[in-house]
Order: C-alpha cells, then sequence, then structure tokens
C-alpha cells in the first residue's frame, strides 16, 4: 500500500481537544515586535536586570557544592521540601498563613492552570471567568472544551450581582460551575484589583453555591500604592486553590510556581503531576530555595516595586498627556498592565498593523475574552519597557489612534459604532 | 446555606478521566524503600555523582556571566534554539539526522507523552504498547482514557505477527490506533532491545496500517555491547515522533527532554506545550547547552557506560549464582533494568513485603501492563546501586524467592499455578 502524504495522514489523528486550542495571539506578537526598533507595549515580561550576576553565580555555587549530585537527579513529584518552607514565608508576606504540606511545586503557576483543568473539566462543564481574562488562562481551559461563562468588572473587581446571576441559571439548570478562576491583585490583562468588600462578598457567594475559586495571584506583592488585601485563599482556605509563581518576584526563567490547595483536590493534581512531567528541575527549586534563604529577597522586591511604580507612573502620566479624551484606561495599584478602552467605533486589531508601522506594539483586546468582546481595548505593559519608551510609546500609539479616529469620522463611522 | 464538610464538597468536581489516573506504584515503593538500610532494587535513578562540582559550578557561572538577565528570564515555547542545535548533535551520535526547526524542547520527555496525549487521545481511542510497558507512559495515557492494545516482547522486540493482528482487528473494526508507544533500545522494564530486523519490519507495517510511532529512547546511548541499531525515525521520518532526554546522559534534575516530530504534528504539540506551561526553564536548557558546548560529553557517556556496564555485570553474575533455576531473566545490551520472571504460581506483589523485611525491594511486575498480567514478574535496576549492594540485594532477594517457593511446594500451590 501506498503511503499517503504527511498532511492527509495526520488530519484524522487529533482528539476533539486539540480543535479548540489555539495559539495566544500574544505569542504571534511577541515574535514580530521583537525588533530592536519598535517600542513593545505588548509584552508581559518581568524586568530581570535587577538580580546582580555575582548573586546568581553564588547561588548556583552554594546548591552544586552543597550536594551537586542530589541537584542533577530526579526529585520528589511534589517538590523540593525545603523550597515548600520558603514559600510559605512568601505567601505570609501577603498575610497568608500556609502548609508546606498542602503544597504543590509546579513548572510555573501555568502549569498548576493546565493541571486544575485537566482533571476538573470534561467537556461542556461551566466554568466562569472575569471578562477580560488571563490569555494563558483561557487557553488551558479552553484545551479542555469547557463552557466558559464570563463576569464583568468595574474598578472595584467582578461584579458579584453578575457572578451570582450566572450561579443561579446554571442552578436552575440542575449544572454547576467547576470553578470561578480570578486574579484578584492588579489583574492581567487589565490591572484591576478586588475591593476589600467584594472579597468578602465573593466568598459568601462561593459558600452559597458551592463554588471553587481559583485564586491565581501573581503580582500580589508588586503593590505600589494602598494596603495589601486579604487572599481569598485566606477568608476560606477549603474553597480556594490558591496559585503563586516566583516568575515576578524573583525569576520567570526558573519556572517554579505552586499551588496550595485543599487536600483532597492536592491529591489529585499529584496524580497529575506525576503525568505530566515526574517533577519539576530540582536545580532550579534549589536555587529558587538558597535565593530565599541566603539573600535580601524583600530588598529585591522593594526595588521592583520602586522601579515599576516609576514606569507605571510614566505609562499613566503619558496617557494622561497623549491619549484622546474618548480613550479610557484602568489606573493599576500594582503589577504589569494598564487596559485601554478607545471609542467604540475602533477596532484595535485592525489597527495593530499601523501602530506596528508606527513602531509601536500593544496587545488587542479580543484575545482576552472568550467570546467576541474586546475589539476597541488593548493592553498596555509597562513592566518591561523603559521610562523613556513607555512616554514615546504611548506619543506614537496616540498619533496612531487620533489618525483612526479622523478617518472614521471622516468616513461618517463614529455614530455609536452604527458603521460597523 | 450550611456549607458541606470538604470531602462532600469535592466529589462531584472532578472530570471523568481523573478517575482514571493512578499513582505509580513505584514512586509510592520509593518512598518505603529510602530506608538507608534496604537495599532498593526498585528505582530508576541514573547516577548522578559522575559530573564533577567544579564543573556543575563553572557552567552556570558561564550561563550567568553570559547573559544573566537572559537566563532568568522567560523563554520561546518551542525552546532555546541553540539547544537545539546541541540536541541535533546528540542524536547524530545514534545516526539520526535531525533539523534543529523540527524539535520541541520540553520539561523531561515524561511531558512529551503528556502532551501526545493530549493531543491525539479521545475517550476510548485504541493505542497500542509493548508488555510490558514504561509505566510513566501508561500512566499518561490512562490520564486521557484510551482503550490499551498490547503486543507481547521476545528477545528481539515485540512481535510483529502480534502488532499485526492487533492492526487487522482494529481495521476490521472500522477503527485506527492512534499510535503505537515502543521503547526500542533497552527497553525499560524489560530490558529487550528491537533487533535491527524487526525495525524494518514494524516501519512497513506501519506504512501498510498508517500507523503514528512514538520512539521512545532515554537509553540508546547507554549501550554496554553489541552495535547501534538505526532508529525508528531515521527509517520512516514523517511517521515517528522521536523522544530524546538529557536524564541518563546529563541530568535528570534539569529537566530537559525534547520531542523531534514531523512538522503537522509538532505545530499541535506547540499550542500544547503554551497551555501546559509557556515554556521549559531557560536556566536549565542554557546549562545544557553550555555543558555540550564546553566539556567532552562523550567522554562522560564513556564513563557512564563503563561504570554501568560493570553494575549489569554484576547484576546477570549474582542472578547466575544464587536465583533459582526456575526463574528467567533478560540480558539487556544497555539501559538500566533486567526484567525476571518468577514460576508461575508466585506472586511478586505480595512478596514484596516479606523481601522489604529481608531488606531488599524490587517493583512487582503488575504496574508495567495496562491489564492482569506480571504477577511473577519484576523489574530489578542495576543503575543506581553499587555493585557491592546489587549482588548483596540479589542475594537477599534469592533467599526470599526460594522460602516462596519452598511454602507453595508444601501447599501444594506450586503446580501449574492452579492453586492461585
Amino acid at each position: 500500500m501506498q503511503s499517503k502524504g504527511p498532511f492527509d495522514y495526520f488530519r484524522g489523528l487529533y482528539a476533539d481537544r486539540t480543535h479548540s486550542m489555539m495559539s495566544s495571539e500574544i505569542r504571534e506578537l511577541l515574535a514580530v515586535t521583537a525588533r530592536p526598533d519598535i517600542i513593545s507595549l505588548a509584552g508581559g515580561l518581568p524586568y530581570t536586570g535587577v538580580m546582580p550576576v555575582e548573586m546568581l553565580v553564588e547561588l548556583a555555587e552554594r546548591v552544586f557544592r552543597e550536594d551537586g549530585p542530589g541537584a542533577m537527579q530526579y526529585g520528589p513529584t511534589d517538590g523540593y521540601a525545603p523550597l515548600k518552607h520558603s514559600l510559605c514565608m512568601v505567601m505570609e508576606e501577603e498575610g497568608l498563613r500556609a502548609y508546606p504540606e498542602e503544597i504543590l511545586i509546579t513548572h510555573g503557576s501555568q502549569q498548576a492552570l493546565d493541571m486544575l483543568s485537566k482533571i476538573l473539566l470534561n467537556p461542556g462543564d461551566p466554568v466562569i471567568v472575569e471578562a477580560p481574562s488571563y490569555v494563558g488562562a483561557l487557553n488551558s481551559f479552553m484545551s479542555y472544551q469547557p463552557e466558559i461563562h464570563t463576569v464583568s468588572m468595574d474598578g472595584e473587581g467582578l461584579l458579584l450581582g453578575e457572578l451570582e446571576a450566572v450561579l443561579l441559571r446554571l442552578r436552575r439548570g440542575g449544572r454547576r460551575a467547576k470553578f470561578l478562576y480570578t486574579v484578584p491583585n492588579f489583574q492581567n490583562p487589565a490591572g484591576i484589583t478586588l475591593s476589600a468588600e467584594r472579597r468578602l462578598g465573593l466568598v459568601e457567594l462561593a459558600r452559597e453555591h458551592d463554588l471553587l475559586i481559583i485564586e491565581d495571584n501573581p503580582y500580589g506583592l508588586l503593590r505600589y500604592e494602598g494596603e495589601p488585601l486579604p487572599t481569598l485563599k485566606s477568608l476560606d482556605p477549603q474553597r480556594v486553590v490558591y496559585l503563586g509563581t516566583l516568575s515576578k518576584i524573583f525569576s520567570a526563567g526558573l519556572r517554579v510556581g505552586w499551588a496550595y490547595a485543599p487536600p483532597p483536590l492536592l491529591e489529585k493534581l499529584l496524580l497529575a503531576k506525576q503525568s505530566a512531567d515526574l517533577c519539576t528541575s530540582t536545580l532550579t527549586q534549589r536555587m529558587a530555595h538558597a535565593y530565599f534563604q541566603t539573600q535580601d529577597w524583600r530588598a529585591t522586591i522593594a526595588r521592583l516595586v520602586k522601579l515599576y511604580r516609576s514606569r507605571r507612573d510614566a505609562m499613566l502620566e503619558s496617557l494622561e498627556e497623549f491619549f484622546p479624551e474618548e480613550a479610557a484606561w484602568t489606573r493599576p495599584d500594582g503589577g504589569f498592565f494598564v487596559w485601554a478602552s478607545l471609542p467604540p467605533y475602533l477596532d484595535t486589531k485592525s489597527m495593530l498593523a499601523k501602530s506596528v508601522e508606527s513602531k509601536v506594539a500593544y496587545v488587542p483586546g479580543t484575545g482576552f475574552y472568550p467570546g467576541r468582546r474586546g475589539a476597541n481595548e488593548m493592553r498596555l505593559n509597562f513592566s518591561y519597557p523603559e521610562e523613556s519608551d513607555i512616554r514615546e510609546g504611548i506619543k506614537r500609539l496616540s498619533r496612531v489612534i487620533r489618525r483612526e479616529m479622523s478617518l472614521a469620522r471622516s468616513l461618517g463611522l463614529d455614530a455609536d459604532g452604527a458603521g460597523r
């Protein structure tokens, strides 16, 4: 029998879920915008230049001299036990009392999202997310074919009334959401923080509706003003899976994250971890532990906070100065992102090519919604570009937006989006 | 509404697939047998003491001094490009010509197994494995609820006649296997190598039946005698996904593996990798690349081969000397494992407790089969324990087996297993 061509050959092989996997628009964009002449406000990268090379060399030397063969060996599935104690210390910094035996160390917190999706989602299961939401989480969820319900946000975070309506609608249909996914602090992408009052209300509502909450908190320690708010996990430990990561406070390149989960769930996550990759890198876990043991990690965070605060301020000031008054944007108290909304007759996706022509990039809003929303919205990153680039980038972007607006006006497309 | 207890609460939340996830028996065993007074032939660990600590420190120093901030940063989803070139060099060592752009770097090759399962398997889909097979692969597959078909092996590897019968049976039922999973060199757990003739026959059969082959080759460069055989990938590049890992030739603690896959499949794997963990650790990938660039890695492999060969010889000699003549075992040309079969009336699982009492451990055979086979079989590891421990371990184990045999005889249970 003649062998068929490779494309014929593979077509019939994929699982149903594979057809619902999508490439992150951000990833594809980053490839284009890596050109040095383009100011990219599109990424989501931490600034890693704050760690002295000498310190990194010293950490590695310590790890290898202490136990070289051990650092090169497989480790336990649940993670390197001493590091779990360090992670408890990190969580304590936000007022969260955690137990090492309820922690699973993951290859970045993205892995925890993927494994939670795997152990919880049958095709068609309802899950609830904020709109907009973190695109990496949406990708993980969607690869297990759930039915995604969204809840809008205002300046204080997700709208509890809207959440309750979703929960009641599901209950009336005899269904139950598998979980709510939320980034309560300086959300990616919207930069919004869930208020103290809403946190209490959310936990109350979750109790009433038997709702599991996935609390993703990558940016919690990167607060530039205001007082820390209690984690959802601390408000109801048995109902919340808390996800942490070292990517934003130490290193994204180590890929060390964790899930602090109620024990029955933790047990299932452990099974998933075994088949996912056996264990997280022993070397990177020991490097991270050595960092927390020997370095003034709080001072590093303080330096990062100072740096990111200036960059955020540069972005907010430039937006104020250059953006048209028809635009609106969030004013994050921490984290990496500002979310901007342009007049409804503008399309940030089609505008991107012109923007890149003008040597500035951002991420269009649609990728952050499971449905068709966000066409006139955009995510702007201030953690990675330098202050002067932020100012110049926002200036360039403003020009692009103003040109688009006047073009739309001259074509009569600006009448509350009727022309679209 | 009153909150229910945590156990009630979680029960209804799991996906169907979660009920088919099983903990690896090996993992649970390793916990027990880590006691220093027990000689463990149960593990599957490489010996990592062969890497000089100075060299490891030097590698880390080089990586950080070259680009500290880069090593701490996120990297591309598909992997660190320079490392892909190094991996091509490693594959070339086994006569496999590979292209960097067809490689995806994974967090250990276990992750590639998990992602292949995710993108290929709907519940109930047929997959084919060797019997016995690598337990980590079985765990990954089973977590996506396939229908697992097995093909037995003899001293030359899987039986092509049996494979053909499975393929024909599926075809008659209008079905198609999603893939065949095979470890052609020094298989884990059986220590068997697929002969040159069978390799050709297998590829031929795969062509006839449009069968995708997953070739998992962790041990290929650890050959203690005989000539290297061609990889299946080199015999039919478009029909084979080749999985490699640095765990057995450099470091398991770095968690660096890779898939060398036909482009259409690679594209889907990339999507799965994005949602699985964004990217493999930048630091560990750069460490690995620095190793291949600056060190005599072939000399390291030569040292490992010498060490493991002696340990294998120690095990084979001890088996010859101490094991009862009713037992049979494989004589691997490489890799980490010997597979032993005891008289059919013995049960290696129930014998394990007595064995641990006698301070020696192994892995019972049943975990390596998806069905109920392997009750009188066991896996013995010779890569990790020292020669003297191997001899003493096999001696102790022989005593346990002989006692069990004479107990069975005195109870009349030895008549071709009729009493069981």
